[in-house]
This record gives structure tokens, C-alpha cells and sequence, in this order.
């Protein structure tokens, strides 16, 4: 398969790549061509159809396409010159070759997180998360291949657990560092934190915000989720419901990014820390990781900064 | 009764109020005394007590107390010398004498209410109200006597009903007004906006911020319990649940303000604008029926500007 | 006539419209065409001039021109190809088809207006409201014909008398609310406070700031309007002018919105949530109105958030 | 006479002051005592009346009063412990000796404005400028004697035509440097610019906010007082009316320092760098020259830092 | 010794504190007394001294003294009511025994230091630390005695030391999670990053801020004391140079806490994590050490909301 | 030669000029043409090549080419449409005319800032600034050839001079105004506030940040190149040292403009306002300047506001 990430200029051939989107425009002249976004595991890139009888009417945006075509630079960038193209069918393709996926394999992630989980010596918190992680089926799928986001970090499947994992491991240095920490708390905070993307954002390969996930968000939704799970088990301690709720709530720390707790616990401060260090530094490293990022990249909105790679 | 609003300096008496707190002091000559905090329905005022003999080792704040004393005005304010002092004995009292009211008569409020609940067409948005205002004895109890602050605006008994009906009626005069408006979903919105204050605020006389309140806050509360609430209502439209959770997430309107959603449907902004407006109109209102308040009133933090009363 | 907002793709026409603006453009193969903005009082819409010969030259924008084309759509918007364009001849037209219309009746509006001053008590205060609404003949005949802003919401002819109709109102709600608040005061500035907007915008078809507006804005240009007018009604109290002056400059509610003192009577303070509410309902309303809202409509710049129509 | 700059501990004498402030307090023994504010043109300092038979109830603050008693250490802070008080008899004193003065001579800094209306060569704006400075006596005797503000910086008699005359200076050395600005609406603006303080602020000895200052600000009454002027000047052009306008609205720079515009002319620019420098280093060069000052003086609030004096 | 964490309530003693401030008050019948603020390694408390002929002009601030009295109870707080004072004699005490230390033990957390910086591959890095850590005895024997703060967290003796351990082992657990970023040069940074504190704070007992740490601030002083000792390592890279004065500039993370520059490396945003972590971290262990630290313990300043220990 | 600012359409010539940028694009037929940015002293333009048999793989952006074509309008703005272009050959131009200047003469600016060095009379400082201005030739002709920005203002060859040079006249001014004022020392603070663009920016023909200049900032780079030479002059006062670096540190005067320290001495805040004004009023004149500004001038993002040139 000639993978987007390894297409090189001149190229000619015809393969089968998700049609993220569709889009038509018109040259100075009158002329409608249309612009595809495509998209495979390793990447998006633009396709160009000018010829409309290339079959450009019978698919839609997020269907499976077959395209034949040329490789050609544009303005520094590759892109697809589309001269021919169909809706692909059933069994010609795999849709797991077009999800964009962490790079960390998930199942031996999964396991490094259910070893967390069977850490927790807490009787009603270890029940809480082998409810969610160990008991529930369809919780345990959809959270290894959902994203931790619609674009900005983490947002290939497996990035939800990739997140959750790397957020754990920082709070049980936390939990090393500070004994103040009430581990079992924390830890389960850590798990939980962001469980209610499974709600905000809808599964690939569409990956984006579904209507509760505008209304509510997955900070609410994911506290909710908690509150209805903790209601199953016997003998939860109210005070314990209340602070592992407060935790979720508080974990993007300030108002303005749309908790309506700020951190008034340990666990939360720590969470919330935990939390904003792997995003930043993994929007960093993600940037960073781009074989093109060359000098300075220009002003980053997410980090509020111009960046470059460390040379020394 | 000798209320603490009718005071007048010189007066000597013996009465009983609620011992709102109870703190030593020390005098530069070494000598310790004790300053209480007296409160009736009319407000509140400072007792002090010199005489350590008088039987102040006999209770603490949050009771009720029979004193003795004279009414003497300091740095232009009047408190009670107080000469003697006991703990009011069951039976010489009446608690509702000491709790601040709503100056409306809460039966003819509260009617009102279930007016409005009568006028709602949407049969489970109409359930929803019937299942907490009509049904749910317990919570119209609690909601007629609850306040809707601790302090700021509406501290009073019937505060909560107050404000709810008051809000309640400023929407039906928007949904008159902005005929694009759903009014069903606005005014459920509007009564059930504050129910979170039920669980955030502790009932009087104590009035404070409960565990629960200070670690979720009543609009994560409030939300959930129509949450809960609508589980039990068969056929309730998913998408209703999650337009209402939305109006009573994003009523505070900022994030700033705890909002952990911003007001993206018609109805949230119409439901924040009626609650800040009855917030801010009766702060200052509370703030100008002082007899008291003459000329410019200083700084109000809240208001965040110097008022004074209209003189045209 | 064919009415913008009516056009189909593939019709072909000749019609009048106001020519809103007109901007020359170069293809890639170095072709010079025009782009012109078309206007009616239904909507706006691009119109393309590839021909140069087609008379281009002789009209300027804000003239009305006769054009002859087809209907055609490009990226899932409608514009005009036009093949023919000439200046309109006086009396082919009338200037009130181009120019957007509040959708209520104007002199309806006005009437109502009329009986909120009927109501006035205070001497001054009517008679300061007369010499502007009912004896200024000019004014009242400007005031009717306005918008209330460039663009954002009410930006239609109509628009100046609707927004400050529906304040008047909704400061007559409040006054029932808040017995606390001076009818007479909070009405008379409730008509007057956006009159500053007769000289910071120019009359239609331009709507467009003026020289004057941009350098004073019509909250002070309002307040001198009325402080000018006061100085002609004999027996006018000072301190009602100053209240009155003071509502008017506060009425933006916050410095960082222009204006230059912070509502500090409670008459202030109720007309600014009232001019607030308008304007943002307003905008919601307007967005909302349009037929092809669907879904979320993305982020909106004067909303400070995403929304979308209410589905229950 | 003993000025209060003079005083020396252990000093014993009878002289005559400004009471500014008269305040009653209570030891904790239950004695009332009062506690006065004297002030002279050199300061102010406390003075402790502990005798009530001393003559204390026969005056108000902001009479004259002459006191008996001896200068006390308190905390570091010399006061005057009064054993006889009675209120001053005309001709006893002269209330010129009661009012903080500018150090710089009063008639020396007129003529030297008044140099500079000479030096205006529009026509117009000269007769706007003569209007108010040389035939309006009143206006004249005013301008000398008011203040600059009622504390903070220039709060004594003179300040605010020390502050007009500096920042005349300021803007007269911007327009030798930057020629594009226009030298007479610069200078006509920053002699006009604070005219509105003569309203803002009552007299001396109370230099307070008055009722109209406070509900319109200096910045709007002293262009609604330019205007009035320029109604009455013949041939004065709209434009240049509405520039020096803007320019007077616009000098406090910021909306959040109470302008309704930002300086969009380059000599509504000037004027507020010219006023905006003169008040912040007055600020430190008052703070400064207080003998007082050694190392590091603490944060300062309107500095928005800790200070020192330069060693250098 | 009477260690002031010990004292109990009626003990009567005589010992040895650090007088950290004196000041004088007066009682309101005029009678000056004297508040010292006594100090040991356990902590501070008031002292109270009535009889002026007990010796109390015979010392300074910062001074040993030997104090006599008995422990009393003031509003809820203990204090010592002192009968007798005077200057303690050298031999007398250790000053050690004054200054407040952290709880970890100097030496061991040095060697810990030492051990990091033998893991350094990167020649001029190594080289620079030893320059410092291990060459520069004067610098070694002041980096383990200071504190990291004057107050807030970490003001304590040992506590630069045990704050950069800190920093550093959290970065150390970043580099095995993150493996894009340059281990050497991030531990460097985080081993220097607070040096600039050894000029910026004074030694103990004062461990005040000095002129030139108010001037400059620890930031840049920092950074100039790395960039002078690199000026001394033959064939230092230039670019490592600026990367790592870059990262110790912007360690603050936002230019609102006083870096001139914002993170634009993986490092200086990593750095800028682990130190923000510490330091609110160690706040609220602070807070939650304290053995009085019951319930919600009110709003705190720097972590900007009320806390309360974890109860789960 | 055709001065870019005086093209005229129409014209045909060859001539020379500074490639500043080459980026490809490609019409909509999938054509690849080539936008070239042409600079001279007099301003930059467009330059579109059609034709890649040109000559357009011989050279590079930042080289000198002689192109040859025809002057062209598009959407109101000059463009040359360039038929044939080469790298152009050494000797046929000089650099010196394709670089911005300063409207001032260097050499005349030059000598009145060492007229400012003669008359400071602190020995210290008279040294440190002789050092640099006077006996460092490198340094010197840097200074007199540099820009202080990239952009925004001053953005010329000799604009750090015309800079420097004001500022310092503007603190000359506060020094007569403000006698407070160390003269010697705030001189020198302006002399050598910016001296840190030196390295933060590139020379011209380039002009752009430096890798240094973006990781650390001109402002810390100043500070320590001031440092550096101070360590090299005997007797230099330690607390003179740290002043001075602190007006340094200081001239941005908050933090949020990359400041680490807000100006805690008068001759901080002084230089502060001067560089301030200077940088603010250049970008007002800079803009009023062109003589295509009419009318308003659109949203200013520097000044925050819209503006316009004066009509008075």
C-alpha cells in the first residue's frame, strides 16, 4: 500500500484511503474541480479531481475510496493529482489501516493499567475502577481505541489510553515523591480522569465532538459516569464519592479551561498537574517528531510560543 | 420581643436571641472577655461580655441564649452590654423567630410556582417539575425554607424560593418577548437552575457551605439531580436531558463563575441573564433599603463600583 | 423583482440593486474582472463581472445598477454571473427596496414608544422625552428610520426604534419586579440611551460609522444630545440631570465596552442588563432565524462561544 | 506656629488647625475617647482626645479648632495628646495656612501657561483657550487654587495647574521632536485636558469627590465644559471640535482608566503619554522626597511594585 | 530547651530565641509595651513584654535573646508573657538551633545531587556542574544552608537544596517518559536553575531579600552566574550556551511571573513543570502539615482557592 | 534606477534589485509560477514570473537579481510582471542602496548621542559608555548601521541610533523636568537600553531575529553585555552596577512585554516612558506618513485601536 506518509513526487499508482473530506471549488474560469482530503494511518494529505467524470458523485466524506492518480509538489507540499475515482468496496480494505494509532502497542498498555488497578488496596475504589476497566466489556473496547482529543494531542486511537496510562505513571511518582498523597485517591483519579471522552468525542473515524460532548463536556459526562458507577457499589463512602468527584472536576485546574472547581485537594492539585504536563509535552514532542520541523516553527497557539528542536 | 432592628441606645432588657458565634478577646491590661454574635429575624448585632462569671462557659455558637444586658452605641454602632447570660431553655422560644425571612409570604410564592409548573405542556419536562414540586415532599419543604447564598443577596429563609420565582418570572416575560424561545425548556430551566443549593448550603440557622458544596458546587449538584431525577421518567427525549443539563451547567454564564460550559443554546443565555439580573438588582436593593445608607456607599466589591440611592 | 434571498441556481434576469461595493480583481492569467457586493432588502449576495466591456466603468459603489445575468453557485453559495450592468435611472427603483427592514411595523413600534412617555409623571423628564419624540419633528423621523449598529444585531432600518422599544420594555418589567427602582427615570433613559446612535452612524443605504462617531461614540454623543436639550427645559433638577446623564454614559456596563463610568444607581444598572440582553438575544435570534442554520454553527466571535438551535 | 512638619516629641503648646476628620472610639475599659485629624499646609498627624469635658462636642470636621496638649510617640508616629479643644475664631487664623500648597509659585506657572496660549496661532482654538484662561476670572481663580486630585498625586492647591503646566511642557517637546503633530490642538488639548477636576472635585480644605464628579468623571464633564465654550466661538470648525473632543475623552489612554475612546489621533496619543508620565512620576518623586524614605519603601499599589530611592 | 512547637499553655521558663522583630505598641491608657517575635528551628511566636525596665533596650532585631515568663493563651493562640529580657551571651547558644531545616538530612540529599551529576555524559555540562556542585566549596557550603524562599515554601535552611533535588528527580522521571528530550541538558538546567537564589535571599537568620535580588531578581542573576562560569570551560558549544541560559530564564513558565521568555524547548517547558509542581505541591503540604490544619482552612492566596486535607 | 517607490504602471525597464523571498505557486490550470519580494531603499514590491524559462533556479531569497518587465496593477497595488530575470553580478550594484535608511544623517545622529557621553559626568559610567560608543570601532559601526526591530517601527538601517538617540533627548527633558532625576544615570540606562538588538537581530540585508535573540531576548542580552564591560572597569560601584542593569531589565516596564523586573527606581520608570513613547509615536508617524493613508486607517493591532491622520 503506498502509505501517505511515504509518497514521493512523481509517483503514479491507485490505492484506497478514507475520504475525510469533500470539498468542491471552482477555478478563475468557471471550472468546479473538488478537493479531497485523504487519510491512512500515517497521515492526510490533498487530493485533486479536475476531470468530474472521474466518478467524484458517488461517495460522500468519511466513506473508503479507491483513487489512481500522480504525486505532484505544490507549493512545498505533496498532493494527490486524481484522474480516476470510486467508492471502494467491502473486503477491499481494512479500516484499522486507516485510523491514525498510538504509537505504544495497547494491549501491553492495558496491562501496565490494570496493574495499576490491582495495586489499589482501597476495597470500594478498586471495585470502582474493576467496574469500569476489568468488568465492563464494552468500556474496556471503546477505551483502548478511542483518542484523548479531536485534533491538538493524543488524537489517534489509543491515545485516550496512551494519556490515561502516562498521567498514572505521573502521579505514582507524585505519590513516591510526596507521601502526603493518598495513592489509592489519586490513582483512581488518575484512571478515571478523562473517561468521559468516550462521550465527548465520537469513535473513528469521524473522532469529533458529539452533541452531549458540546453541551455537557467530558469533564461533567466523565464525573457523571463515575457518580452512576460508585451508586452500584456497596458500602462507598460518601466523603470518598464527593473527592474523587471533586478530583475529576477540578483536573483542568483553572475556570477558564472549564472546570468549575479550582483544585482544592492534594489529589487534585496533583492530578491536575499530571494532566497538563503530558498534554503540553506531548503536543510539544508531536511537533517535534515532524520529520519536516526544521528551525524555529513559528508561533505555537497551544503553547502560547515560538519553538524549535533542542540542537544541543 | 426587643428585635434587634428596634434597639435604641440606653435600653436595658433581657430577651433571647441566637448565639451566632462566640470569640475570646483579650484586653491590653490582660483581662479576657468574649464577643457574641446576637441574631434575630431582624438581623444581627455584637454582644460583648466582660464579666466571665456572667455564665458564658454554658454554650456555644449555634444556640440559643437568654441575655441580659444594656444597649450602648460604639464607633456609631449599637451592641449589648451584656450583664448575664444563659442557654435558653426548649419552650422559651421559637426558632422561626430567629431565622431571617423572605419579606413575601413563601405559601403565596410557592403557588405561583406550581402555577407556572401547570403551564408547562412538554409532558416529561412537566413530570420532571411535578417530580420534585409536588411529589417529593421532603424537597418542597426544604425549598421553601431554604436561602439561595450565605451571605451577598437572598441570605434569608425563602431566599431560594424567592429568587427561583423571581427568575422564573423574568424568563416568561423573555419567552413573551423572543418567540423563537422554547418556553417549556426555559422555564423548567429556571425553576430547577438553584436546586443544587438545596445540597450546597446547609439549612438554617447555620446557612454555610456544606463538604459536599464546597468540593462540587451547587451547579454540578443541581444538574445531577434532575439528572437522577429524569431516570425515572419514562420516554424523557436524551436530547432534552442534554439541553437541560446544559442550561443549568452554563447558567452562571462564564467560566469564571464556575460555568464549566458557556451558553450555547437560546435558552442558557436567556436563563443566565435572568439569574445575574436578580442577583445584582436585589444586592442592591438589600443595599439601599438600609435606613442607614445615606450619600455614596463606598466601594461595593460585588457590584465592583461605589453606589449611592437615586435621588430624582 | 427578483429578491436575493429568493434566487435559484440557473435563473437568468435582469433586476435592480444597490450596489454595496465594488472591488477589481486579477486571475491567474492576468485578467482583470470586478467583484460587486449586491444588495436588497432581503439580503446581499457577490456578483462577478468577467466582461469589462459590460459598462463597469460608469457607476461607483452605493449607486443602484441595472445587471443582467445568471444565477450561479460556486463552494454552495449563490452569486450572479453578470453579463450586463449599467447605472439605474432615477425613478426605475425605489431606495426603500434596498435597504434591510426591521421586521416589525415602524409607526406600530413608534406608537408604543409614544404611550411609554404618556406615562411619565415626573414634569422634566416627559417634557425632556417630547422635545425629543414627539416636537422634533427631524428626530423622530431619523429615530425611525435607523439602525441600531453597523452590522452585529439590528442592523436594519427600523432597527434603533426596535432594540430601543424592547429595552423600554423590559425596564418596564423590572420596575414591576423592583418597586425600589424610579420608573420615571429608568424609562426616560431607556428611550435616550442609544440616541448618540443618529450621529455615530450615517443614514441608509451607507449605515456606516461616521467621522464624529469614531472619534466621541454615541454613548457621549447621547448624553450631550440630552444634557443640550435638558438646558432648554426650564425648572430641569441637577441632580436628575446628572442621574440621567449618569445612566447614559454607564450604560455599556463595563469600561472595557466604552463606557466611562460603571453603573452606580440602581436605575443604571437595570438598563445596562436590559440594552445587554437585547443585543445578545438579538444576535442569538438572528443567527438562529437563518434557514440555513443547522448543527452546531461554530464559534461566534460576539457570543464568545459555539451554538446551535434548541432541538426539544 | 507649630507645623505639624515641625513637631518635636515632648513639645508642648496651643495652636490653632484644620480638623479634618473627627472620630469617637471606645478603649476596652468602655471610655470614649476621640480621635481628631489635624491638618496644616505641611500635613497632617492624629491628635487623641481622651478628656471629654475638654470642649470636644462645639465643632464638626473641617472647622478650624485650636487645641492644647503635647506631642507623643505612638508607634513610631509623632501625635498631639490634646487637653483643651475649642473651636477657632474667625480672624484667629488665615485658612490659607491650612491647605497643602504646590511648591512651585502659582502666578509664576499662570503666566508661563498663559505664554503658551500667546503662542497658539489658530484662531479658534486661541479664543477657546483665551475664553476660559484670561476672560473668565472665576474660571481663572479656580484653575489656581484646586488640586489635581483628591490624594495619590498633586493633591494640594496649585496641583492641577503644576500638572496642566508640566504636561503643556511634555507635549511641547514631542511637537519639536515628532513634526507630524499639530502643535496648536496639542497644546489647546493638554491645557483643557483636566479642566473637568474644577467640577470633579470640590475646593479646599475638602478637595473631595463631588456628587457629579462622581457620576459623570472629570474626563466627560471637561469636554462637555469645552464644548459649551466652543458653542459660543464663532467660526470654529466641526472638526476640529470633534478632535480636540476626542482628544480630551481620550487621555487616560485605556478604557479600564475610565476613557470611552482610545487616542486614535497621533495628538490624543501625545497628550496621554504627556499626562499618564507626569502623574506616575510625581507619584514616585512624592513618595521620594518624604525624608522618611529609606531602602525599600514596600509595595506600592499605584506603581504596582516595591520602590526605592536611587543610590547612584 | 523549650522549643516553641512544645510549648504548653501555664509553663513558665526561661530561654534562648532568635529576636526576629521587635516592635512597640501602646496600650490605650497610653502605657508603652513592646511585641518581640521569638524564633526557633521549630518556629515563631509572639512575645508580649508590659514592664519596660525589664531590659528590652539593650537588643536589636536578629539578635539572641534570653527571655523569662510564662506561656499564655490569646485568642487561641499560645504566647509568652515576658518578665524578664535581656541580650543572650555568645556561647550562650548554637545558632543552628534557630534557623528552621529541612526535614530530609543535607548531606544525604547532596550526595544525591553529586550522584546526578556524575550521570552527565555531555563534557561541558559535567563540567559546569562540578564547577559549581563539586570545585566551588564556598558555593557548595552556601547552596546546601539557603533556603528556596523568604516565605511561601521551602524557607527553610536546606531548602534550596532539597526544592533542586526535587526538580530534578521529577525531570529525571520525564526524561525516561518523554525520550525526545536531551537528559543532560535538562538535569543541568534543573541543578542550576534556582542558583541565583544564593544572591537574591540573604543567609539565615534574615534570609530576606538583598538589593540586588529585588533589582534583578533571581532569574536573571542566575543566568548571569552560569554564563560566567561557562565563559571558563574551554570549548563550551555556543548553542548549548544559549539553550541553557534559555531555560533557566524562562523556568517561571509565563512572563506574568517574571521570565522574559516563555518555554520555547522541551526542556525549558519540562524544567518549568517540575519546578511549578514542587512549589505548589510543597505549599500545600506545608499547609496540611500542620497539626491545627482542621476542615476547609479558607482561601489561599497562592494556590488561589480555599483547602482542606483529604479525609478519604 | 526605478526606485520601487516610484513605479509607475505601465513602465517597462530592467533594473536590480534584493530578492527578499521566492515561494512557487501553482494556478489553478496546475501551472507553477513564482512570487519574488523586490527590495530597495524605498520600499518592497511583488514580482510575479510566468515563465519558468526565466532563469528562476539561478538564485536564491536574500540574493541580488536584475529582472526585466513590466510594471503592473493588481487589486490597486504595483506589481512588476517580470519576463526575464538573473542573479545579478558583483560590481553591478551596491548594497547600500537596497537597504531602508533612516530619514536622519548617522553620522550627525552619531555626534550628538557623544555629545550626550561628554557631558555625563560620573566617572564609572562615562567609562562604560566610551567603552562601547567611543573606543569599540565594531561596536560603533554596528550601532550606527542597525535596526531596533524587525518590523512594527524603526525597522531601518540607522533606526537603533534615531531610537537611541531620542530616547535619550527625552530623558534629557524629564531630567530638567524632574530634578530627582541621576541624570548621569538614566543618560546611560538610554544610551545603552536597546544595545542588546545588536545581537537579538541580524544585519541587513536580512534584519531578523537571531537563534540568540529568540532564546534569550534583547533585553537580558543588553543587561549582560553591560555587565561584561563594567567587569572590566575598575572602581565601578556594585550598586551603580545593579541599578543600572535594573533600568535595563526594566525598560518594557511590564512583565507581560518580557520584562523580568517592573522599574523600581525613577530612572527606570523614566526610561520606561521614554522608550515607550518613542516606539509608540514613531509607529503613529510611520503609518500617517504614507502618502496613500486616507481617511481611517483600519484596526491598528500595535496601537489597539483604529486611527487617523489629523484634519485640524
Amino acid at each position: 500500500m503506498s502509505k501517505i506518509a511515504n509518497w514521493r513526487e512523481g509517483e503514479i499508482f491507485s490505492d484506497i484511503y478514507l475520504c475525510r473530506s469533500k470539498v468542491s471549488g471552482k477555478t478563475k474560469n468557471g471550472k468546479t474541480y473538488y478537493n479531497l482530503t485523504l487519510q491512512d494511518k500515517t497521515g492526510t494529505a490533498d487530493g485533486k479531481v479536475w476531470d468530474l467524470s472521474s466518478g467524484i458523485d458517488h461517495f460522500e466524506a468519511l466513506q473508503y475510496i479507491r483513487v489512481e492518480g500522480e504525486v505532484q509538489r505544490y507549493q512545498n507540499v505533496l498532493q494527490l493529482n486524481i484522474r480516476r475515482v470510486r467508492l471502494a468496496r467491502e473486503g477491499e480494505y481494512d479500516p484499522a489501516d486507516y485510523v491514525p494509532m498510538s504509537p505504544y502497542p495497547i494491549e501491553e498498555m492495558y496491562d501496565r493499567l490494570l496493574g495499576f488497578i490491582r495495586s489499589i488496596t482501597h476495597p470500594q475504589l478498586r471495585a470502582l475502577l474493576e467496574a469500569f476497566f476489568v468488568n465492563d466489556a464494552a468500556f474496556a473496547k471503546a477505551f483502548k481505541q478511542h483518542s484523548a482529543a479531536k485534533s491538538v494531542h493524543h488524537s489517534f486511537s489509543g491515545g485516550l489510553l496512551q494519556h490515561t496510562l502516562r498521567v498514572t505513571e505521573l502521579c505514582e511518582d507524585y505519590c513516591r515523591k510526596y507521601p502526603l498523597i493518598k495513592r489509592d485517591l489519586l490513582l483512581t483519579g488518575a484512571m478515571c480522569h478523562d473517561i468521559g471522552k468516550l462521550k465527548e468525542l465520537s469513535t473513528f473515524p469521524a473522532n469529533d465532538y458529539t452533541d452531549a460532548g458540546q453541551l455537557l463536556g467530558h469533564i461533567v459526562i466523565g464525573m457523571q459516569m463515575v457518580a452512576e458507577k460508585i451508586a452500584q457499589i456497596p458500602g462507598f463512602p460518601e466523603v470518598t464519592k464527593n473527592e474523587l468527584c471533586h478530583i475529576i472536576l477540578a483536573h483542568h485546574g483553572e475556570f477558564e479551561f472549564g472546570s468549575p472547581k479550582k483544585p482544592a485537594l492534594l489529589e487534585a492539585m496533583a492530578l491536575h498537574f499530571a494532566d497538563n504536563i503530558d498534554a503540553k509535552l506531548e503536543i510539544m514532542c508531536e511537533l517535534l517528531s515532524d520529520s519536516n520541523a526544521h528551525g524555529w516553527l513559528g508561533f505555537q497557539k497551544f503553547l502560547d510560543t515560538n519553538v524549535r528542536r533542542t540542537e544541543t
